[in-house]
């Protein structure tokens, strides 16, 4: 199936919002099996939205768009698909979404007048509700069987919309599916990631492999397509196999995991009460843990050390090895781990120090550092980028060698 | 001058990429005061690309295309465009080019002939400048004066080549600038500042009035339309005035000047050393503070208290006030407060408490407190949304109040 999306709205073509649905919609297209071959920005104007619609409406299975069919005058989308498709004779009251605006709108019947137009529908169309809003979209069908579906602008309208009316509707037309698994991988970057499965890439076709990154880490996308989702996972199962010998504990997550939500679940296992020392993060490791819901039976306290004095009034960390090797060093690291291990209610313990820049010629060098079960791993890292980047990326660190440290002591 | 932006990828049609070059480049547009009626994507898929290119060359003053730039074999947005404006035959070796190039692969001469189809442009062509990238963009000029301006893909590249190659010639073909203002708004919600600015909507129609609203906060937008930036300031300034005068100090800002720079500012005005005692937001106010460069110098250490023994070992509270009034109240806030400034060497202090949910009804109640020159400033928050959103919500509204408490200390 040939797939149109035509986004309308003035708001994406004045570059006050960002166009985030075609993104979404490209991808569950892609996952149906279906064919994208373009997609289509207009405004809230209807005289080229109708345009659009007539010249495209034969050229494409169906055609996709989002936004435009509020209560308000410049909400047109529907009302200009129903004339592309010339079905303004067969409008009518759909009785179910009238009765549920009604509802909505009990007690407050003068806002009813300016809502009915969301209740009007060609009689062959099939009306999608929704449950995040007051406007229904629908399934339009032409007379020639041409297909065009208008969903509401606002995200999480469209998405439910799409997920719990359409894509089932749109699944029955699917011959196949595409389904993905994805891999998240610790420690390694993305050209480190590539050379040690680039063997894979040759090897498989059905399904393939292929790495990506982003600023939560490296990602290995596996994708088959197959007659169903469980062929699919047959198929993938093998290749992810493999990915785990090649890779071993490089993996720590599957499917969207966060390394924070493994993280949690490996302090619960093993009863950990953590606590941290930061100094380049500033709060940030703690505060990332801490958005995972029931964390507070894991960390009780911890500590932002960012000037020296803290260092050593807190952590006990010695101004003679301040002195000698400076604050951003090994040294400095491993004695803040100990303090915090020594002088605080914890058994684990989080440390970091580095030079967060701009103006310092040192800057993106930090020191993390991990103590647990008697054993201290402190890494050095050089990490590139702006002030942001690497205080981010040296949290990602830090967490991610909680894992590490963890997983070690089990040996 | 009409325009048309046409981004090519096949990345942007699979959903693996979100497009954030359009919306740049949208904004950008409007900025400049040309029209913008219709955006279009399509993929890496010559014979596509150049039906789009033919059909629209003539509809349009001007075409903007992103990637399709690079080296390799799929990319080949240039060379499409080229064979639209039938320009094949002016190709020539671009030279400044090419001298760029070889200095880039330098002793890796092999890399020099996959990236020769780089340098080359038609005569008449002006060639854009890549800093932050080998593939250099270009203004292509038709013989019928069609113009088609070829970006690289990569957002970092794109924006550095438009803004400092392809906007200040675009510059000579506007007639008029559209130049915004923002000022921002701590405290209120969208419809509250709605309310108060209400009547300036129908006073003023040049420049426009428009309130929006992100996670930042509230924001009022006035967009002037003049005959230079110089001209739409003096029409900008009397209603930015009006504003000023209507919302007074819960304007904090102006023109994307962060929250935390003013806070850094003040700090550093009035000789300030702050400290954080974070429960709920749990090192997220002192992370976010330490992102400003220079924080160093007032913020010297933190705590982290999730655990109510921690806010009694670290700050005294008093486990009587936890147990009459529960450890999420304003009485409990206080005692963090008061035991910061007590017993740590800080002279603004600001702590937090509250319920972050998930699986609590009380969820998103919050108390966040702030305590300077021998006020103490309490407030209750019922905040909607999930465990990050109470979260994130709670920072900004913490880091906002250290500003009113300094701004009511000069009173």
């Amino acid at each position: 199936m040939d797939v149109l999306i035509l986004t309308v709205g003035t708001e994406l073509l004045l570059g006050d919002t960002l166009d985030t649905n075609s993104y979404y919609l490209s991808k569950k297209i892609r996952n149906l099996g279906f064919n994208l071959y373009k997609k289509v920005t207009v405004g809230d104007n209807t005289e080229r939205l109708l345009k659009e619609l007539r010249y495209y409406k034969d050229k494409y299975d169906l055609i996709i768009t989002t936004g435009g069919l509020g209560p308000t005058k410049d909400d047109l989308t529907k009302e200009t698909a129903i004339k592309a498709l010339e079905l303004e004779d067969e409008v009518e009251i759909h009785k179910l979404s009238l009765e549920t605006v009604k509802e909505h709108f009990k007690g407050r019947e003068e806002y009813l007048d300016l809502n009915m137009k969301q209740v009007m529908f060609p009689k062959n169309s099939i009306v999608l509700k929704n449950i995040k809003g007051t406007a229904p979209g629908a399934l339009l069908i032409g007379k020639q069987n041409e297909k065009i579906a208008v969903l509401p602008g606002p995200p999480k309208e469209m998405k439910t919309m799409f997920e719990n009316e359409l894509e089932p509707i749109l699944k029955k037309y699917s011959d196949s599916v595409i389904y993905s698994e994805t891999v998240h991988i610790a420690r390694l970057g993305e050209s480190k990631v590539f050379d040690m499965i680039s063997e894979l890439f040759d090897k498989y076709t059905n399904p393939t492999i292929a790495p990506y990154f982003n600023d939560d880490g490296v990602f290995i996308r596996i994708t088959a397509k197959a007659s169903s989702e469980i062929e699919a996972k047959k198929i993938i199962k093998p290749v992810k196999e493999e990915l785990y010998s090649i890779l071993g504990d490089l993996i720590y997550a599957e499917n969207g995991q966060s390394i924070e939500e493994v993280v949690k679940d490996l302090l619960e296992k093993e009863d950990i009460t953590l606590m941290t020392a930061e100094s380049i993060t500033g709060g940030m490791i703690v505060s990332r843990l801490i958005d995972i819901p029931g964390m507070s039976e894991f960390i009780k306290e911890s500590l932002v050390v960012y000037s020296d004095e803290a260092k050593v009034k807190y952590l006990g960390v010695s101004e003679k090895t301040i002195e000698k090797y400076t604050v951003v060093s090994e040294e400095v690291c491993k004695e803040m781990v100990e303090g915090l291990l020594k002088t605080y209610n914890c058994n684990l313990a989080v440390a970091t120090t580095g030079y967060a820049g701009p103006d310092d010629e040192k800057a993106g060098l930090v020191y993390v550092g991990i103590g647990y079960k008697g054993k201290n791993y402190i890494k050095e890292y050089n990490i590139k980028g702006d002030r942001n980047t690497v205080r981010r990326k040296a949290t990602r660190y830090a967490i991610e060698n909680i894992r590490f440290a963890i997983l070690d002591s089990r040996k």
